[in-house]
């Protein structure tokens, strides 16, 4: 899973509170060929976060750490939030996930920085958080006790993608943070023009992130889907103007 | 992974060292619905194991405890070993691995109780044990590092076990014919109304199905997406007429 595996996978801890869980995520990186940790506001990479390293201290050495969540969504192209909770609510679609193994099938596909998002041991990813990502990633587990130690889940992602990037196709779509941007803003700027309601707006937004997430496009594709929205914005205000 | 499920299984370790490992353990065989626990000599069931254990304290509790193997081994039908380093030696044919994959889509078909042994913590399992287990099993790793933690091959052998036994389909993205030939008709007519290039329409049309393809929407994404579309025409022809 090393150097000239596309994408580029890191793996992004947000407020890790255990050393020692910080310390078991690093070896079992290693244990499937991950080297890049990125960590936001983490708990002190002590003499127990190496302990439980165990030959993966360089995982610990080479760590990144950000000061939020919004630094290191910036550092990367496509952002996976993970979760195995699924929530019956009304946030449904925010969370509408994607099981590992559908995820894990298509990520091959694209290029570019893939930060793999695991939440705090006590109350994972807040709902900002996961809302900024392109999908969000279901580890199924028993419904009776659904909340996993970190580093197991860490552990089960990993060992998916290992034994799942055995076997891929080399056909790649593009990936890119600005083109994707670009698009969202578009999107954005349509809902404005048709007058689209207030209260529905964010719910829509997400679902188009999430759409979007799951197709995968390439730049190709969004340059076409933005061409459409543009043309579209364009000729909305063009034709207000004109009255 | 409960009562009615056939083969009926059961984790097997055999003397584990660190109580925290024993604990995690546990706590990972609740998350996939896992409940009877064997221990060969382990480690105290200590106050650390409970903690590691968290809501998964019934399994300590119930856990049985043997003196040796060769006990343990008589109260199972079939033994499975464990382990992720694959030997190039001339030991190959004890060891001689199924793959986990393998192993999960096959298990199913048996009955009897059925012991997962993982062995310990730095030695693993020795060959006698290894021998007198039916299969060896291997977690596939990275050759540069293949030593897990031993509750990390527990939890990725155990998921790998509840995603095969499930069956469960996945929640359904519920694809409807209807909503999908409505939502193409209406992006034709986008295409139409902001007059976009004769010869780029098949290819753009061609486009936006695969991304939805590839998307699997729900019905409630198309609506949302076509309310979003329909919305955007209608702002462009009440503009076209105003003028």
């Amino acid at each position: 899973m090393d150097g000239g595996l596309i994408p580029e996978f890191y793996i992004v801890l947000v407020e890790p509170k255990y050393s020692g869980n910080l310390g078991a995520v690093a070896r079992v990186m290693m244990n499937f060929g991950f080297k890049n940790l990125l960590l936001v506001k983490p708990c002190p990479l002590n003499e127990e976060c190496y302990v439980r390293a165990v030959h993966a201290y360089s995982i610990l050495d080479n760590a990144k750490i950000f000061d939020s969540f919004e630094e290191v969504s910036s550092f990367l192209d496509y952002l996976v939030a993970t979760s195995s909770i699924e929530t019956k609510s009304d946030k449904k679609h925010l969370r509408n996930p994607l099981s590992l193994e559908e995820f894990s099938n298509n990520i091959f596909d694209i290029e570019g920085k893939v930060g793999i998002v695991f939440g705090r041991e006590d109350y994972g990813l807040y709902n900002p958080e996961i809302a900024s990502c392109d999908i969000m990633l279901r580890i199924p587990t028993n419904d009776e006790y659904p909340s996993m130690n970190l580093s197991h889940a860490v552990a089960i992602v990993l060992y998916t993608l290992f034994i799942s990037s055995a076997f891929k196709p080399r056909k790649k779509r593009n990936l890119g943070r600005v083109e994707k941007e670009k698009l969202f803003e578009f999107f954005n700027l349509l809902l404005e023009e048709i007058s689209y309601p207030e209260h529905k707006k964010e719910k829509t937004r997400i679902m188009v992130k999430r759409i979007m997430g799951r197709a995968m496009p390439s730049k190709w594709e969004y340059h076409t889907l933005m061409g459409v929205i543009g043309k579209a914005i364009e000729n909305i205000q063009k034709n207000k103007k004109s009255r």
